[in-house]
């Protein structure tokens, strides 16, 4: 399936029945899929994406990667690349790596058997995916605790719930009350029966992806070729930076394109720690890990679908701490775009922040990022609900703090449409000086429609806001986030299709799972 | 004294002395004057401008505005506009809008006595100015209370000791325990005694302005020409949407452009209030209204310095309640910065919210009117900093958060330097795969200055954090506020001068002040 036959498909389903996270407790918009109408923003000139690209070459011509996997030495050797003289190290020239990137596409979908739920990655539209891999969890009125599985069920009720969240990109939160052999078991088909939303798989070894890809092709209902048709998982390969990519991550990243699934290749490059104590320095290594990677997908499956990550931030100098939603961090996500645009690949950016609770901090990191993200072209932006700590919590009302962020900047992205309609001529004739407009035909005729609704802002007045007992954003946040997952109906299951996914989950729990790494 | 000549004296202070307001408990940047590098951003296209261009056009020539002050109408029947039949209409052709905007000037900067505390409006300098006018108070320790003069000038003081207040756009919060009649003479010489930043007259009636005029001239040590050479004050000018201009701003309007000091025009078009409930109707309202304005001062004062003001929201439909930091008000503000450089003008814009407390929602509201206001080349932004509840708290700890987000977005709009030096390419080599930058000679040599550092952000863990008592952002802020009005210290007045006003100021109480309105 192509992305404009996605869209079609997606488009019928949409048409065809309701959305069906509506609780009577909460309004929240209904964003469907963000396509934004922005204009691209260049922070820097070409000259200088010109000048970041070809110092990334020189890095990979000169010095290289360690791949920690024969596999991917084998299958780059083979491509092209030079091996050695250190062990591990691949070597790539300019044209080979021209050559590889050629073949990536630029635009691909992300498939749900749920028509509605599907989206896709690149163009103009922009992909929201809950908070992932967090190891700690913090609300439902519980404070900060290690994540577990009830936890984790929760967070994804919650992301079903929440019309801001498109899909799943890893665990809400680590669940480690359950058995590392067989979690992605539990996990999966949490993601299976709990949402129809898409979804992320690990890149822990080849074995957990080859399970992943086999649920999800049970769940759909489909034959191998009718998987490999068209994507419906996502990775996330996080390079090892500097310059090293680890062998788990290479089986998965191998396993998926083989299978023409999306791998979204994230060099994590702080700048100052992992990365050069420059915005500049750190984009160059990103950009060269990140070719890399998008390479080896290329070699081992041409024209499977690959995503640019950007996740260059900076550390605190003086502690060491890493920092996100600051202006370094705006300023390297916005030439990841440029670099991302460059490539004609769709980009993958966050909504960051590295704030402890749920402030005015945690906010206003968020918006920078959110901002980013979007000036910066994103497709997918992950983390985009409930990331906190710099990744070390998932917070429910985060999540919903972040939905009304996703919400409103979904809003803003529409086109301003600018028609004799809304140049609203008569009504301002009709009103004339003095005035107001509050009974004007125009008005009356949008009071239903006109303006952003919000989720969680209060706009009541001081007063009204006491007498209602004052309560702050992060309590309201709460009350909604438990709302939603108390309204929360799983969406249906074809009984046949679960019947062969829960064969399959006994047979290899049975079979002892995954190795634990 | 042009821009350029301003500049070179500010340059000039600035390497003279150091700045004054470091305090040793709280590290803040010092962000100077802020000079953008980003490219300005197009949200529509020249063609959508060119049509609120001549729908407002259209409204001047076929509506028109009332000026309730027979000077206004006298002045412009004057400059070639046309009277009645209404009795305090004005109707404008097309082409004397274009013939008085056209004598408006695109630059010019705002002097204060101490030279590196001047200013400029144009160009791509941007100005944030401290919150102003609020009723309420809250924050240093005391619940919201009303307006009083101690809560005044603690508020100055704090707005003085912040590198990210460049002015103060009026009274930050309005005394009210002191009498109408001599409050501006009160609190003009708080501004001109407690800090040198420069500020805001009130257009209430000519005789405040006359009085602001000559308080200043006296501080500054002027001659009336010297007054008149470039602008030392400056106001804001609210029309009383839809299409009314009232009698004491155009007072104070007049009697400003008159002695060439800065007219800032801001139209009060709340969409579906006092405005169309359409983002391009409010902005056709807007637009007509801003040239009315600006044409005024051009009729009175050919060349007076005008500036354009975009203050376009939306209330929530359901309840009437003002709403700020939305998608419409971003797409406002954006449109609002396009239609200033159509016309060549600096461009006014705000950080506004609407919430009660500060908290999330404070922040991302507040973030998302910065990041609009800045992508819109906004030249100053108003109640940049405390702003709280749609303009009716000023806040202490909001202040500190507002310093935060704009010495944030300062830092983001410094331009990106790429060269050798932070490519990093030597770096990148000498780490090689596997390794880190921690002690990369590259990394050493910009341990001290890498990266933003913030005043209120808490970057430390959660063990950290969570010892040091877990304080949130607010809290933290309040601290910070607390800290800095204790470290106050007033600037150095020259002795002679403050006699000299202070003469003025007891004939004036004499004379009981102005009368109230």
């Amino acid at each position: 399936m192509t992305s404009v036959e996605a869209e079609d498909h997606a488009a019928r389903g949409r048409r065809r029945r309701p959305r069906r996270e509506v609780s009577a407790a909460v309004r929240q918009p209904d964003l469907g899929r963000v396509v934004s109408s922005l204009p691209a923003f260049e922070l820097v000139d070409a000259e200088a994406i010109e000048r970041i690209h070809q110092a990334s070459l020189k890095v990979l011509a000169e010095i290289g990667l360690d791949f920690l996997h024969e596999d991917a030495r084998t299958v780059l050797k083979a491509a092209g690349a030079t091996l050695g003289p250190e062990p591990e190290r691949v070597r790539f020239d300019p044209a080979l790596v021209d050559h590889l990137m050629a073949q990536a596409p630029a635009q691909f979908p992300l498939l749900s058997h749920a028509a509605d739920r599907c989206v896709g990655f690149g163009g103009r539209e922009m992909v929201f995916a809950a908070v992932a891999s967090a190891p700690n969890v913090s609300g439902l009125g519980a404070p900060r605790r290690r994540g577990n599985f009830k936890d984790f069920e929760d967070l994804v009720r919650l992301g079903h719930m929440l019309n801001a969240v498109h899909v799943f990109g890893g665990y809400p939160v680590e669940p480690v009350d359950i058995d590392p052999r067989t979690r992605h078991l539990d996990c999966l088909r949490t993601y299976l029966t709990l949402t129809d939303k898409p979804f992320h798989a690990y890149s822990l070894g080849r074995q957990r992806i080859t399970d992943a890809l086999e649920m999800v092709r049970l769940a759909h209902g489909l034959t191998p070729e009718g998987l490999a048709a068209a994507p419906r998982l996502f990775t996330i390969i996080n390079t090892s930076s500097p310059l090293r990519l680890d062998g788990p991550m290479i089986e998965g990243l191998m396993e998926m394109a083989r299978h023409r699934q999306i791998v979204v290749i994230t060099p994590f490059t702080l700048a100052g720690a992992m990365a050069p104590a420059t915005v500049p320095g750190a984009l160059v290594l990103q950009n060269a890990e990140a070719l890399a990677g998008m390479c080896l997908v290329q070699a081992t499956q041409p024209g499977a679908p690959v995503m640019y990550g950007g996740f260059t931030s900076n550390v605190d100098m003086k502690s060491g701490a890493p920092a996100f939603g600051t202006p370094e961090y705006a300023q390297a996500t916005l030439v990841g775009g440029q670099l991302a645009r460059r490539y004609n690949i769709p980009f993958r950016s966050s909504n960051a922040n590295a704030c402890n609770t749920v402030d005015a901090q945690a906010a206003y990191e968020s918006s920078t990022s959110v901002w980013a993200a979007a000036l910066a072209g994103c497709h997918l932006m992950m983390h985009a609900a409930g990331w906190m700590e710099g990744g070390l919590t998932a917070s429910f009302e985060k999540m919903v703090v972040d939905a009304e962020i996703l919400s409103s900047m979904a809003a803003f992205l529409q086109p301003l449409k600018i028609d004799d309609e809304t140049l609203a001529l008569d009504a301002i004739a009709e009103v004339g000086p003095g005035g107001h407009f509050f009974g004007a035909a125009h008005t009356l005729a949008r009071y239903e429609t006109a303006f952003y609704a919000p989720i969680l802002s209060d706009w009541r007045n001081f007063g009204a806001w006491t007498d209602a007992g004052a309560p702050d954003a992060t309590q309201r946040a709460a009350a909604i986030a438990r709302a939603l997952v108390d309204a929360h109906q799983p969406p249906e299951v074809d009984a046949a299709r679960l019947e062969a996914l829960d064969a399959f989950i006994a047979k290899r729990r049975e079979e002892g799972g995954a190795p634990p790494l």
